[in-house]
């Protein structure tokens, strides 16, 4: 398999589009140590020929520009595309609306949960892509399938798990028990090339890695994991939100509940952090927070960054 | 005034994703003459601080960050934004999905016709803006406001009025006449800097230039037009797409009802395309319809282009 990091930062990306934190004014300035990201996606490949996206960001014109493997192909006809599917993980903006971009008579795949095939139903928006050449595939969970698109066997095998998260930010109900979350709201993905018998995980946004969590990761290969904050609180202590990361659904990489701490045990042979907010500290190659996560044995993801295994 | 053309180029951008047409796959391929360019969206500003957006594309977090003007002040706080206001002239998913990008609790107005508005509202993604920090404001037709967002009067007043043109592809009815298209589902600006005493106008989308946009434009200091498509046919000749021009709510460069031949005699300062489609052979800049085009007196606009009155 080879998978390629489309875009590693968080939504709004690197920097945000109005954020003058300490991270943005330094990479906006090209400081050195400091590199911009686009957000959210990852593209995988077995053969490196026909592709599926691992969420669609709203810069996913921009990562296909930058990514020549995910180019039309001029032997294979005036439209074309190496882009046969995209299996979304949650409901979040910087995780579906990259869909858009995908338009202009194109088939392929659309996979998501019930929750999130709801959310493109509701939203008139999404019908730019046409009913008949863009299937929207209902994604069970914890019952692998194969990843197919038009008229195209990947050669993949998905499994999609619940974890622990929270409905997007535009769709949370104040009035309901934890925003009105359900399962199915975020879900986290295992890619398995059942020939070679090699599997990663691909988990952008989990609110906590619980035991059973735990469980399911322990002694895999590699895993793209939630690197959204270094602290729980540092937007706040940023002045940037009045949010922890608690509150929006994203652990955080440092302290006795987060990211490094609870994959310390568990065997994994690389961790790779992706969705990594502009207020991270890691962003900074240079800083002590950048060295303790490389220290505990962690890669900080980077658009462009390819994966082979 | 300072106009920036932010992207020229028309939905799906050049390259688009899925296209290898003559123009495509030579801007892919880094041909001489060809120049990429990312979709429909000018920004202006009477004193170069505070700006408005004309229209929001898909691509403007690339475009902001290709645009020093509109970057973050780090001398203006935490959060900041030269962007005051958006102004909508359609509800085409290339001159809306871009108001996605500016989220994350920074004020700014968007402005629209009703029917713009209506599928602002009916689509729950764009609920990412606050409510209470991003007013939607309609806007009449033939009736000149002042354009104002986040409390700064931005010196400049518009004037929007409908021009012949076609509701949104995704919002098309088949069943009823003219795809259900009504009075405001297109709409051309007239910008004025009333100190100055200067204008311009901008319409990126006109099904046909009439009697009455002719009589309005006359004598105008600057027009950014509809430069789509060069002739009515040229997707169907190039076996891209199965429609023509007028079908799509496009006028072409071209022929006798087109924009060359219905500006001949407007007496137009100048007269600068945008909002072009992949498939336009002025694309090439060494192409006889490049060249008979800046021979009518034409400008192409480029992204990055900036214009002073």
């Amino acid at each position: 398999m080879i998978i390629k990091v489309l875009g590693s930062a968080a939504g709004g990306g690197f920097p945000q589009w109005n954020c003058n934190c300490r991270n943005c004014a330094a990479v906006r300035a090209g400081v050195p140590g400091f590199r911009a990201r686009t957000q959210s996606s990852l593209a995988v490949s077995r053969d490196g020929v026909n592709w599926a996206l691992l969420n669609a960001s709203p810069d996913l014109r921009q990562q296909i520009n930058d990514t020549p493997q995910l180019h039309a192909d001029p032997k294979l006809g005036l439209r074309h595309s190496p882009i046969k599917a995209a299996v979304l993980t949650n409901g979040d903006v910087d995780h579906i609306i990259g869909l858009i971009n995908l338009r202009e008579a194109q088939p392929f795949s659309i996979y998501a949960s019930d929750r999130v095939l709801a959310t493109l139903h509701a939203n008139s928006v999404f019908q730019v892509l046409a009913d008949g050449l863009v299937p929207r595939i209902e994604i069970a969970l914890d019952k692998p399938f194969e990843l197919e698109g038009a008229g195209v066997d990947l050669g993949l095998t998905v499994e999609a798990f619940a974890v622990p998260g929270k409905v997007a930010l535009y769709l949370e109900d104040a009035s309901s028990a934890d925003f009105g979350s359900q399962e199915g709201d975020t879900i986290g993905l295992k890619i398995t090339d059942p020939v070679e018998k090699k599997s990663f995980f691909y988990i952008p946004g989990c609110a906590t890695v619980d035991e059973k969590l735990g469980a399911r990761l322990k002694g895999a290969s590699i895993v793209f994991f939630d690197g959204t904050l270094f602290t729980d609180d540092e937007m706040l202590e940023q002045g940037l939100l009045n949010k922890t990361g608690a509150r929006m659904g994203h652990t955080s990489m440092s302290g006795a509940s987060g990211s490094i701490a609870a994959f310390s045990k568990l065997g994994v042979g690389r961790l790779i952090y992706v969705h990594i907010n502009n207020s991270n500290p890691v962003l900074d190659e240079n800083s002590p927070a950048r060295k303790s996560v490389e220290g505990a044995g962690w890669e900080v993801g980077y658009d462009g960054m390819e994966v082979r295994l």
